[in-house]
Order: structure tokens, then sequence, then C-alpha cells
């Protein structure tokens, strides 16, 4: 019999929209009776391998191991780990991934660190956050905690409030948002706005159109809606509907989703008057029907005693992530199978293809960083597109090809130029730049 | 079936008597054969959250928890913690005490921070030191081994040495004693004596009365017996023995207690010339019988040429650990039944109706330092006593109230006087002091 | 039924060389399907006391533990343990080698620190590491290892590359090798030579004589080629074979032991041109049939591109790792037995006898360091030689005993005269030197 291919959970795009659906029957299952599970996994290990600190998402996934009957083996604590010697990521996954442990979670301050494990690690890699990059399965637990509250995820209204730069849970959600066709208010903390590339992701990939929105009343968040956008998946039906789409008034919250600020991964930004978010923020019309959501730890952007209001499902949230966990690695464990079609495989085209100068722009992608001495720089290429979209095969940041040239020639023409059109495609090498190209040794033409 | 309610062991008041004595019973059963109970609690997860450094009772619990076959999660490094993103003990025990875990050990450096977890925590808790508050299974294995030693507890004469000021161990040890009948002498190294919140703790609950004592002759302990006291519990029939009790002469010593010197909590006291049991000491004539208990670890105020004295029980104490575990978490999740009833429930005062100035005394209490932000200051009254005494909910540090007011008058009066009794029970706001009744807007008789 | 004395792993000689050939079988058959041992440990628990960083050999030792069914409980942070608060290696063992854990497996700084934690503990200790001195189921991995690649160890021609100084792997590899007839080829990085007390113990336990080596053509390894020495076992055979053995020309190698330079023992010396195997290393004629192997973590000393190699197999040997582990603990647990006869025990001889003042040279001892407190120092005598040499009990570093005492008349002598030779040999007492024996209190016969 063959062996299916090993899947991984590094990016929310891994899972296709049907077999996010199918897990989460399966967690409800689960969730019937969290203790009658321990004879699935029997004799099957899972390695946490934890380089940043965590407790909640650490714990959610050794709790949903042992509930499964599994054994845990555990590195979290950066300085007592073979990376104070100098191991590479690659490494520690080959080896701990070998004989040690069935299946591996990585969290790694790097983004794309993810991926790397996934390639080099023989067993089942989930990712468990890396960077800024994706945290898919916080994200999986906040579409469970959603679909359970909601009963769908289509066409839901989602407040994005607090620090929406920096937080990897609110990315990986706002894909998966967009993926489900739920719509998305941002009420970003002043300069904690939506980075640019999830925005442009948001647009090529889901064509998901902005409009400047204004949000009823929500005393306590309100300090920060200047900046409120709104974003919505432009299905057919709905592009239709917003072609002059501009300015969006929300009247109805389905939820709204509070973040802390990240201040492990700020440069020393301000954060007084940051959104709080009060009992009198829950009196407000629009919120009627909303329900509080927080992927925790919280600091103070959620008082206290806002715990007891039935809308605030917090903990519920944090309490699902155990069922949901154990519907996720019983299925990568091959332990349950699910009917939906895997998500359609992205090609990846190496490096060296992408030109000799290309390397990921984003100073945090592991390829700049501890990848650097063993990885190539793999790129994602959309060449339907013009200009030619790159996105790094590692933490997906999209850069423009402005100029690709014929490694044969050596000529290198701008990728809207005749000339671009004519290098069969197999042999084109990309590059950001005139100044590139020629750094690469090509001739560019006018 | 109705759900009984959960069982916590914050204080070693949250066990009845006749309840200990049968756990003991049922820890005889389970050290019999360790290995053969990994059926009991299958499919159980523990978690330990130890907010402060621990190996010795962390290692303890989960081996307790293994050898009943069910599962461990364990947060151990503080830095490594959602605590370091900010996050408050309530918020951290609700989390894993959801789906997460079926019972929790938490250690923690704020006193009364246990009785916070077991009040936030949806399943049961178990303290497993909180500052200096407690630290009630060390107390149980305590007891246990002089159980099993001496045949009973009641009217042992034990002497405790050391640090008897900041050794948790030892404060839930005294009440303990006092509960069972047990007599102490305390030989504390000079500036370490037991703190008078003890004492008076001991005067109250246990009708404590204390004498000077004389140990007849203790060598390398007896630097300390000037500040010797002899304790005992006032029973009726003791009362009569007793009324006189000024002076009190050790000649029988059915254990002595050694204590490190706990460094981490000292304000850079001075220890040179700390106690040290040796040879000798135990050559002392009312040593014949008397056993050496350590909490352990041991620095040096027990030598090594000891260890192999057949009275020497500390390693032995170590080991009893471990069953005495066993049988009470097996207990607090339902496993197994006593038949013993569970002691008294003692009312709670909100903190409103003890006064809007009331705070706990203790500054290492939770309430004065992380609880702050979302803790109510919740007080036990007694106020058949005069003046009433109110203890901290959390901490159960006692503070006299000399003043009581009527919030409808807002009126105070001297606890001891007329005006206080016409105010009805249930109204009543209490008052350390005139000032502190003034400044929450009281007018105080004279 | 007799219970038989527990078995440690403390050094590689605490298995006869048919046990070990023996557990090699035994690792085949778990290898065979890694996850259908969980019934074989059922209610047993491991403890791993790692007083040093580690993460592979912890988790290794975990992982096997799971594979077996047993529990695991982890000290891993020095800054959490009781160490921190003075506690003695003897102590710990003593608590957590009690009903805590059924196996104890420790790594520690100091040389020597497992053999006290097997005196001290009443279950089997399986040596993780201990300082410099040895890491004995790192080499069982290894022999395994090249046992599976080779079919055979005797005859086979190993080069040692690197950091042979402070490898404790290395110290452990040698005698191994040198006892299977393996022959050794070491290529150090100058200055990181074997130490000398390593090659006298390979000289008088193994008979091993070493010649000037010369190895064909090693790229990228060669830097160290000056220093290159042939080591062989002298058995009979072999004797007769290399009486003239002064320059010896590697044509084969079987296999090429890299390892990384061991910075956290260094004090500050240079590594700069540390050796580093390549692709080209691989393509010279001697290594056609040679074995890369690595203990891991790898810093660079083997390039990435070499990981393809079919001849890499260093990530086999981390995986081999986990069903040799799980060999060892099925048998010290008594759940396997073995057929073949343990080693001749060594005997041991107090410290007292070996005079007063003699104490171990090595000053990363652990006699030298946390054992001043409690460990008497004992010797291991073998007075067959001339002078006699008295090797520690703990660290197994060998000194020279010049003069020898009679206590009777306080006299010492050479231990070549006549002198010595009339001291009834229980009565003898060892001296390293006559300054020593003089401050002992004896009077030195000319």
């Amino acid at each position: 019999m063959a062996v299916p291919a090993k899947r991984d959970l590094v990016s929310i795009e891994d899972l296709s929209t049907a077999e996010i659906l199918e897990l989460f029957r399966h967690a409800d299952t689960f969730r019937d009776d969290l203790r009658a599970w321990s004879h699935i996994c029997c004799g099957t290990i899972m390695a946490t391998l934890f380089f940043e600190p965590s407790t909640r998402t650490r714990l959610s996934f050794e709790s949903a191991m042992h509930r499964l009957g599994g054994g845990v083996i555990t590195a979290a604590d950066e300085k007592n780990t073979s990376r104070s010697k100098g191991e590479s990521l690659a490494d520690t996954v080959r080896v701990v991934g070998g004989s040690y442990a069935d299946i591996l979670v990585v969290r790694h301050p790097e983004d794309g660190a993810a991926r790397v494990a996934a390639r080099y690690a023989r067993v089942p890699v989930v990712n468990g956050g890396d960077g800024a990059h994706e945290h898919p399965t916080q994200t999986l637990c906040d579409l469970y905690t959603l679909w359970k509250e909601k009963g769908r995820l289509e066409g839901l209204e989602i407040v994005l409030c607090g620090d929406l730069r920096y937080s990897r849970t609110i990315h990986s959600f706002c894909y998966a948002l967009a993926r489900f066709g739920a719509n998305i208010v941002t009420m970003p903390y002043p300069g904690f706005e939506l980075p640019d590339y999830v925005l442009h992701r948001l647009r090529r990939e889901f064509g998901v159109q902005a409009a400047t929105a204004s949000v009823g009343d929500l005393p306590g968040i309100a300090g920060s809606s200047n900046a409120a956008a709104y974003l919505t998946a432009s299905k057919p039906h709905q592009l239709a509907l917003f072609t002059s789409l501009t300015n969006f008034e929300v009247n109805r919250i389905d939820a709204i989703y509070m973040t802390r600020a990240q201040r492990e991964r700020h440069a020393g930004e301000e954060t007084r008057n940051y959104p709080r978010l009060t009992r009198s923020t829950l009196g407000a019309a629009a919120a009627k029907d909303a329900r509080i959501m927080h992927p925790l730890p919280r600091v103070d952007e959620i008082d206290y005693d806002v715990d007891d209001d039935p809308r605030s499902v917090y903990f519920r949230q944090a309490e699902l992530g155990v069922p949901m966990r154990m519907a996720l690695m019983a299925f990568l464990l091959g332990k349950i199978q699910l009917d939906a079609a895997p998500p359609a495989v992205f090609t990846v085209t190496p490096g060296a293809a992408a030109g000799a100068g290309f390397r990921c722009r984003n100073e945090r992608c592991i390829t700049n960083n501890e990848g650097v001495r063993y990885l190539n720089r793999d790129f994602r290429i959309r060449d339907a597109e013009q200009p030619p979209v790159l996105s790094c095969a590692y933490c997906e940041r999209e850069v423009e090809a402005r100029f690709v040239g014929n490694p044969l020639s050596r000529k290198a023409f701008r990728t809207s130029s005749s000339g671009a059109v004519e290098i069969p495609r197999p042999d084109r090498v990309y590059f950001e730049s005139e100044d590139q190209a020629q750094a690469a040794g090509y001739d560019c033409e006018p």
C-alpha cells in the first residue's frame, strides 16, 4: 500500500476549507468526553520544540496529545537546547523528527521557520507560531469558536482591535476570515495597523476590497476608530454590491476580537491609551449580539468585570483549543481520515531561477537569519500578474519582479516588455530592479 | 446525579482530621505496590503551575500522577510563561483549569495565591506552596511520616528547629500538630522565631498555650535554646494540667524537625552559627527515641554522618510523599471516596462590608500584589471575639477591628461600645482604626 | 527469591562486551516497530536529572521511555532545582531515586558525578554525561551504528577528528573501540589532542600502541594531520605484526567521526581553521567506504551539502539512539534478561587506606568540587604494576603511587623498595610523593 504523503500545518492555507469544517465536527466529538480517547494515539509521541516563550499554546498541545493517549517530549527552554551550541533548526527537526517523535510542534521567533521545519522533518510539523508570520492552530480555534457561537462563518462582521501589526494570530485570522467570506473591520491602535503585505495578500488571494469604516458607537475602543477600515472579500455577488465601496457603516457586530500589545516584538513604541474593552463597550447597540474574543494572555485590554458577561467567550475559546488540536493531530497522525479533498499544492521555484541577487525582503525571515547558512532562497511565482509577484516560500512575504533575465543571453528586460515574454518560462530569472540584474551580471535592455 | 462541589487543598484546614487519617490509610495501600495503580486516573491530566523554583515538590506530584496513570503538563519556568506577558494568576488557572487539565497544582511566591487559584479554577486546586503562607501537602507527608513512625500524633513532643520565621512548611505543620494534639518545642535560630501571626492563630484557633522551655541537652542545636518555647494545645484536660504553665522541661523528644535557612526569602539576615544536627545531638538522652525529620533540601544543617542512623527518617519522609499525594489526588479527582465528613466551611464576608479602607496588612499577600488589579479584599470575620478579628480570605493574616461603622448613618463606633452592638450584623463595616474610618467618610463617636 | 543487585551504566566498562552485542540485537527488535512496546514498562517512571544543558540526550531518553510505556519526570533546568538551594547530588538522587522514579538518568558538569549518583540511589542510574568523563549511552549508540553499517567492530579503521580533548563522547568511544579491537586514527585540531590520561588508560587497560599516522588524502580535515596518530590494541597476534610500529599509512577508512569544538568547556582557546568535512573530503580514495559520523549537534564542521551523501549516517546515528536506549532501559529495569555474563567487578579501596593526603588530581572531579562536603576519596588500586596505579573511583583519573606507608610503624617506603613489599597488602597506605607522606605524619625511609 502506498504511504500517503505527510501533511503539515504551517499555514492555514495547508488545509482546505472543507477539511477545516470536517475537523470542526471531529472536534465536537472529542469534546463530548475529553477523557474517553486515550486509546487513539497509544505508543505515539509528540515533540514540542519551543524556541520562544509560551505556556498556553504548548500546554494546549500537550494536553491534547495526552487526551489522545500519546507521549510528549518537550524542549521549551531556548537556553537548554542544542541551539545554544549552534545547531540549526533543520538539524534539530531531522533528529527529533526521526525516531524520537511522530509529530512535531514548533514555535520559533523567525518568520518562515515552521516551513523550514516541515521541509526537513520526516514527520508532520505543526506551526505553533513562527515570528510574525502565522499561528494557524490559534486561527483554527478562533474559527471553531465563531462557528460554534454563530453557526456559520460566511457573512459575519468581525471587528479586530488593538495591535494588528505584530500579532501573527491576527494575520492568520484575516486570511481565514477572508477565505470563509466573513467581513473584517480593523480598529487598530494608531501605529499598529495591519501591515501592507497582509493587505496586499488579502487583495491578491481573496480579492478583498477595503473601505473606510465607521462603527456606530463602541466606547472604550473608539479611540482607535479613526483608522478603522472595512475589508470584504469580493466574491462575484459582492463585487456587484460594493462597486462604490467607499465608506461603510457597521451597525451589527458578530464578534470583537481584542489583542494585547505584542510588546516582545515592539521596538519601543508607545502604547499608552491602548484600547480597553469595558462594560460600556458591551452596552453599545451594535455589540448586542457580539462575542468578545481574545487569544489570551490578556494584559488589561479587557476589563475583569466583563468576564461574567455571557458574550465574553475568551475562556471558552481557550477551552475549545484542546478538542480542536486533538482533531488536528489525530488527522495528521493518520488516526482519523477526512473525506474532504486537500488544498491545491502551489509550485515552488528554486531561488536560483528567481535571480542570483534575489532575497526575501522580510528582515525577520529565516532565510535572512539562521537559514543563511543552509537554505536556498525559494519563491512561489505568480507570473500571470503584471508585474509578476514572487512570494518567499518560507515567510510568504511578496515582492514584485520588475525585471526578468535570460540566463543564456545574459540579457534582462522589464517584465512588461515584449523581450520578457520571449524568454521561455522555465528559464526566466527574476530581479527586483535594474541594479539587482546588473549586479548579477545581466545587461538590461532599455 | 448531583455533581458534588469540587474540593481543593489550599490550607491544611481544608481537610478534616478524620479525612486526613483516612487518607493515611489509602496512602498505605498505594505504597504496598507503587506500580500497580496506573489504571486509576487513565485519561486524566494534572497541570503543575510552578511560578517559583522547585524540584522536589513538583517531581513528587508528577510521580504520583504518573503512578496513577494520568498525564502531566507542566509550566515550571516563570520566564517561559504567559505571566511574563502580564497574565494574571486568575486568567492562567481559568484557562489551564478548563479543558487542559482536570486538577491543578500551584506554587506561587505570593501569600494567598493558592486560594485565588482555587476560586477561579473550575477544577480542584492543590497548594504546592504559596509564599510564606502554607504548604499543606508537605504537612500531610510530615504528619503521615510521624503517624507511621509513632503510631499516633496526639501527645507527641515535637522539636522544631532552625528558621521558623520564613518556613511555610513549619507554619502549616504547627497548625496541624496543634489540631492533632501534639506538643511543640520551638528552637529557632535567633531572629527566626515563629511569627506573631502564627502564634496568635495557634492561640485563637487551637487554644495553644506557650511556656518557656528547656530541653535537657541537645548538643549542636543548643545554641538556639535561649529562645525555646513550649506550645501545647489547651484541651479541656490539659487546661487543668497546665494552668500555671510557665516553664517546661522537655525530657522526651519524639521528633526533631530541622529546617534549612530559607535564604531566598531573607533580607540579608546573617546565618552563621545556624544550628547543626550532629551525631552528638543524637547521643542526647532525650533524643533516644526521636525521629530526625527535614522537609529537604538540606544544606548543611544535618551532618551527612547522621544519614545512616536508623532514627534519621528524612529520606523516608520524602519517599512517603508519593503515596500520600497519590491518595490526595485520587480523592480530589473523585477516584476514591472518603467516609469521613469534610470540615465545616467558614463564611467569607466580602471586602466591601469590611470597610472601604480595609486592606490585608500582609505586604506579601496577593491582594496587595498582582491581585490589586482584580481581587476584592475579602475577610473572614470572627465577631464573637472582642475586638472582632478579621482574617484575610486569601493569606489568612489576622487583623483586629477596633471600629465598626453603620453604612446608613455613616457613623462608626469602637467595637467595644454599646453603639457597635446596635448595628445589625450584616450591615457592619469594620475598620482597623479611627483614622481608617474617617478616611472612609465615617464620623467616629467618642 | 533473591533480588539481583541493581545494575548501573556509569562507564561503558559497566557492560561486558557480550552484553553490549546482546543489547544490539534487542535494539534491532525494538526498532522493527517503535510503537509496539508501550506495554513493557507500564507503571514505571524514569527521572531525567539534567544539571547541564542538553536537548538531544534528554529527549532521546524520554522518547525511549515513552516508547516503552513508562512515565517520565524531568528536572532539566539547573536554576529551577533544589540544587540552587544548596542540595547535594547525593541527596537529590536519594530522594528522586526513592519512590519518585524507578530509574535515573543523570547529566552533570562534574567528572565522576554519575558514579556518585549510582552509589547513593537505590535505583539504577544511567550516566547521561558527567563533565569530561564519559557519555556511555552515546558510545553505545555509536558502536551500534558502526555495527549495523559494517557488520562488525573488530579491525575497523576509525578516524576521530576535531576536538578530542574536551569531548567526553570521544573518550568513552576510544575505550570501547579499543575493547572491540577497532583501530583509531586521531586527527585532532592542534591543541585539542586526546588527553594523556586517556592515552595512558588505553595503554594500560587495552595495551594500545601508538604510531605516527599519515592519512592518504583527506581534504578539509587535513589541516590537522600533523598530529595524526594511529592507535591499535595490542592483541597477541597484533603485537607480532606491529613490533616496529613507528609510522602507519591509513589507506582505508571505515568511519570518520567528526566532533564540534566543545566551546562550553574551553578556556578561550582559538578555533579558527577548525577542520571542516566537505564533499571533497568524501571524494578521497581512502574515504570510499567510510561512514561519516557525528554525535550532533553540528555547528559547521560538516558541510550541509554532505548531508545527502549515502555515507553520511549522523542522522541515522541519532535515530538509532532511541531503540538502543529502549534496550538498555528495559534491561536495567529488569524487563528483559541478557544471557551474557556481566563484567568482572573491580575492587574499590576506600580513600583512607590510600593515604590521608591523597586526593584526585583531576580538578573537575566531583571529589574536589561539590563532593568535598560528603564524599570519601576512594580509589581503585592496581598494585600489580610498578609503581602501583590508583584510579579515582569516581572520575577514573589515574595517579601513580610512589610511596607506600605502614600505618602501624608510621614509616613510608618507595613503592619499588623491599620495605614496601613487606607491608601487608590490606594495610598499605599510598602516597603520591615523599612530601605527601611526610605531611600525613610518616617517616620516609631513604
